[in-house]
């Protein structure tokens, strides 16, 4: 029998336990062997909980229990979540996590003791919710040279720009709304501001390269100027605004990584990813581009992403699953140099400016909003049209990257 | 070092050994250890090929060589592929195939083959080309009950009826083009009567049950009736028309299986996935909805697939890779207790034959196609639908399930 204890019985914790006593049967199966949670770890009681039984207080029950070998960290932080996953993995216990900070921030640490320990340390549901990304990056796309990744990994910014899109509602409308539904927080800012997108690509981009790509180290931009009128334009060029998650493997080998909105052709396979669903979108030098869509988020399928891994771990005892993931620093590029178009919106008197400052070659979009025109530019670097965009002054509204 | 034979030096043959060396680095790296291609076997002569020195006529060769850990059998057919892969992994040799006839036909036996002799018979370029599916089904969706799969999984007919959408053109005309570019064979059966998809989909649905599913038990329908008129009613009703592979899994885990064209709403992420594209939607228990797409055929991505079970291979020396695929029968549903809804077309005066045959409850669409209109009845069981339709003889012209 495999006794597994669970840290923390929140919203994840709590779906584990659910995924593993529900389909206890596949999971067994799967496992290869009978699966059984014997600890879940919270300071609370839950009396009446049908499981209030397996509640302890004191992580040291469950280090100190050999009879426990997998252990699924589900608290969240990169305080007491990293000691403890530290303390089990010296232990030769096996840890499966949904903490994307905390594998963002100690991700190559964390394996190469999961590595001197024979025992796994896996992050499946830490990136994409339920869907398997993580695994087909380790360990179905290895006969590949990744060249890039295009992914919308934050439900909550996901969901607004689809009722925006939908409702032609404005961005604090669209917050709130989500606010009272419980998809945004109180206090957003991980989300609308990309930090939380952000995160995620640091460790896709990690597994990608094998080195190590700081979440610090990534140009990050949210959606909070992201308006209306933006998607008005986005519309009228049959296209609409997506929070994107972006690497780029360049011939040197240096990565291009951006989180940033990006308007996004309605023909391409990403405009179809709505509401609260992720899609990672992967291109490699053999297989083309591949899709990988679904919920990424929501208690129940990242809790089951959290249980495959368990199942993982089970399959593999005293053995460490390949993962390529080192300390040492990726080299990322100078994202001055990356290449695209634009989009910008400007002050009506501003069209001759702006036609001077970025060339005949761009696209005039005159649409219904008074006092106001987008405009699309041709193909420049970053680092020419932002010295462009800041020369119009207080002439130009917003920009959006075109994918 | 890892040494690896191929058999078969076609078009999937010559990418397995153009992505091992183009991609070698990567390759090697993944696997653990330098990868290299020893031995091609074929029948014929390459003179003139950079690999012509690798070539060998006698498979005693390749099988006789202890060197040699890993074989892709990419011959195809049932005959000498079957011996050679029996042979292989009767000296514990792993094989890594595209064949879908073979595993389709022989799955659990050279699957209990392999294992018996610690080694691998895997296949996940059998289904999906390139696409991670078979991988993710084995390995990732592990905590799920897995209880639908939709797949597009032929690309050919995808191309096809890809092009009836966009051109309004009729299927005789696009088969006629398909066939002039490559993308259909000069006898088309086996795509365009689904007989490709349906094997593909035996072997998804093995692999969800565990049990085997024969592929001559799945009832199967091909696109050769599909017709411009379909589609014109198709888009006016704001769908499109795919042949879909799918699996259903019922309460009592008997098992709807059925390959036919179906119309998908243009809202369904099924109905972007378009040209040679293929896709595959899973719906789990605890998951819910997940999309794995990319390019379902083609040299490149096929060979990428092969190579990936290759890396599988070399990281689980003497180990057999988990599989559940029983030689055990799956139970199939009767299909006439299916129920969903249904379009027809019919001869203009049939409409009260048909209206009194299905009921009020349905929907006439009448479209601009002179001397006939089209139908959608309410959800209805197949059975009782079958025998409606047949009942209006001559008067009615096509169906097609609604997804």
């Amino acid at each position: 029998m495999i006794k597994v204890a669970v840290l923390g019985y929140g919203t994840v914790g709590s779906g584990v336990v659910e995924v593993i006593e529900r389909n206890n049967a596949q999971v067994s199966k799967k496992a290869c062997d009978e699966m059984h949670v014997k600890y879940i770890l919270d300071l609370r009681d839950f009396p009446g909980d049908p499981y209030e039984d397996r509640v302890v207080h004191d992580f040291n029950v469950i280090v100190e229990d050999p009879e426990i070998s997998i252990v699924c960290e589900v608290m969240g932080g990169v305080g007491a979540a990293y000691q403890f996953t530290k303390a089990c993995l010296e232990k030769g216990k096996s840890v499966c996590t949904s903490n994307k900070e905390l594998v963002a921030k100690h991700g190559p640490e964390l394996l190469a003791l999961a590595k001197a320990n024979n025992c796994n340390y896996l992050f499946e549901a830490s990136v994409g919710g339920g869907i398997p990304i993580i695994r087909p990056l380790n360990s179905a796309l290895t006969a590949e040279k990744i060249e890039a990744i295009f992914g919308i990994v934050n439900g909550t910014t996901n969901y607004m720009l689809t009722k925006m899109e939908r409702e032609g509602a404005d961005y604090k409308e669209v917050l709130k709304q989500a606010q009272a539904l419980g998809y945004a927080e109180a206090n957003p800012t991980a989300d609308v501001e990309g930090h939380d997108a952000c995160r995620k690509l640091a460790i896709l981009l990690s597994l990608v390269t094998g080195k190590n790509v700081s979440s610090e180290d990534i140009r990050t931009e949210g959606i909070t100027t992201v308006s209306a009128a933006d998607f008005a334009y986005a519309k009228a060029a049959n296209m609409t605004i997506k929070l994107l998650a972006t690497g780029k493997v360049r011939e040197d080998d240096s990565l291009e990584a951006l989180v940033a909105p990006f308007m996004v052709s309605k023909d391409h396979p990403l405009a179809m990813i709505n509401d609260v669903f992720n899609g990672v979108f992967v291109t490699g030098n053999m297989l083309g581009d591949a899709l990988f869509y679904g919920r990424g988020a929501g208690k129940l399928p990242t809790a089951s992403a959290v249980v495959a891994d368990v199942v993982d771990c089970a399959r593999h005892p005293g053995k460490t699953v390949t993962c390529f993931w080192d300390a040492e620093p990726a080299t990322l590029a100078d994202m001055g140099e990356a290449t695209r178009r634009y989009f910008l919106r400007a002050k009506e008197e501003a069209k001759k400016a702006v036609e001077d400052a970025f060339g005949q070659a761009g696209t005039v979009l005159d649409e219904s909003i008074e006092g106001e025109f987008g405009y699309m530019t041709a193909p420049m670097q970053e680092r020419d049209f932002m010295a462009a965009y800041k020369g119009l002054g207080d002439r130009v509204l917003n920009y959006i990257r075109l994918l």
